[in-house]
């Protein structure tokens, strides 16, 4: 059976500022061909183009909090969308003291988009659905930082059951009947017969999920939004020999990323946000493997999906 | 005679949108180790960074216009400034909304920078000095665009002269009397005898000069503002075919661009602020030279100093 696309592509994997080989915050996650822009850091219209993303099919953007190398990428890349002649409106979940600056630089530059924002704020009680369409569901739920800030869940929705065609062949039902069979009704066929959907329908592909936790100090409330994620995305800006600080200024180690992993009862899990003062990232995945062994790290230009 | 330094980084040169090569304007004028930063469009920290210039050494910056190729790289650069612990005060001459755009963010991300910002707002009166120190003096001046928008011109101060070592030995000459030397005076030596200055000092190198006019539609005045500039950068969004939309949009061409440096009597020109559309940058040069042959193309990471 072939499964519906969903694939995450990492833009940028850097905490607070750029390295010379790592962006802040950015992720294109396409579920569907729903194009969900997740965070955007500065150059990310940049990442975009290298990465040969598909710009303007991004309809929804979602900002987690307002420090700067979660969203400092956002006027510009709405100016590009803008001048390559975008029509189509476009929707932003953010706090929502993002549409008071990207209001008052438009004014300052005397700029009009040719498209309509549709905004969207988020709030931080639990677990709040954004966006729901035939094939996805998108949530938010809070994190704890030193300001507001969300992760997001995203869910395929249930898939329709699939027809086994052998069978179906002798069975004389009409195509309405079929649409039946595949939301997993059971059917009388032109012969005026019971069909029973069991008898001519296969389980469907489990539905999928990937969550977002950006940015966070270890919050063990994440796993009851989260419980059984395929794919969870969570910050590590610092390893353990850094706590202090990461409780300091609310981020994560590496240990607790993991940590989050299993209480979630996660699949797969994927380390990012990481602080410009690692160079070498291998310590992250020697911290979070002993409590989590399925993790990877967030490096510009992955990607991930949950088939795993 | 060694010269100080006088060094321009061209670090973006793309207009209104970045491209796969190019980036949104920004400029680190060096001269005599004081840095200006000229224009700062999104990724200007990246490009700071991956020409290995000195982020902190920057104490002014100077942002000609509030369209958003032109300072979407701030924001990130002062909250990098921040974060590697700058406590330096830093100028910022602009057009005064750029300070609101500036505390609204950083009123949303409750963030707070670690050293001072000292605005310094533009006028649009014909030349104007911003900046002056022992060194150095800087002017804006009015360029037309569709919204305000200023020129900056950056002067060498009258060097001292120099002193004319072998014949000053033999001449018993007190150290304080050499500082008035080099000012051009004449001195009385510790033998009570006038020493004409003529006669132990050679002229010193004479001052230079650099002009950045980006973005303005032809505009002939700009000639009166700049006379006999020794390096001038000046915008060339489109070439002669698209003469018409160049007006539209109050840009110029690359013809129109050789012309002001013809007026201007400059000794080079350099061209930049690219229209996207523009692929292979030849066309400029190939349009300017018959008017201005002594013409260069910006491209990032490219340097030019007035020693020609």
């Amino acid at each position: 059976m072939k499964q519906q696309t969903f694939e995450l592509l990492i833009l940028g994997s850097s905490s607070a500022s750029p390295t010379s080989n790592r962006n802040p915050s950015a992720q294109l996650l396409n579920i569907a061909e729903r194009y969900f822009l997740i965070d955007c850091g500065e150059a990310t219209q940049i990442q975009l183009r290298k990465y040969k993303a598909k710009l303007q099919a991004i309809n929804h953007i979602l900002i987690s909090h307002l420090h700067g190398d979660h969203f400092f990428g956002l006027p510009g890349l709405l100016s590009t969308m803008s001048l390559l002649g975008r029509k189509q409106a476009l929707t932003i979940y953010c706090p929502p003291d993002l549409k008071l600056i990207i209001d008052t630089i438009n004014t300052a530059s005397q700029t009009v988009l040719n498209f309509e924002i549709v905004w969207q704020f988020t709030t931080d009680t639990s677990l709040n659905l954004l966006f729901e369409d035939a094939k996805v569901q998108v949530y938010s739920f809070p994190l704890k930082h030193r300001i507001y800030c969300t992760g997001f869940l995203f869910k395929e929705k249930p898939l329709p059951r699939n027809i086994d065609k052998y069978k179906l062949e002798k069975l004389n039902i009409s195509v309405a009947e079929i649409l039946k069979l595949k939301n997993g009704l059971d059917v009388i066929n032109e012969d005026g017969k019971l069909i029973k959907n069991k008898e001519v329908t296969l389980n469907p592909l489990p539905e999928r999920s990937y969550a977002y936790c950006s940015d966070t100090i270890f919050y063990k409330k994440i796993a009851t939004f989260i419980k059984d994620v395929d794919l969870l995305y969570h910050e590590s800006t610092f390893l353990e020999d850094k706590l202090d600080r990461a409780k300091k200024t609310f981020h994560s180690t590496a240990k607790q990323a993991a940590e989050i992993a299993k209480l979630s009862n996660a699949t797969k899990l994927v380390l990012g946000h990481f602080s410009a003062r690692y160079g070498n990232l291998d310590s992250f995945l020697q911290e979070a493997k002993p409590i989590f062994n399925n993790c990877e790290l967030a490096i510009e230009g992955k990607t991930f999906s949950p088939n795993v």
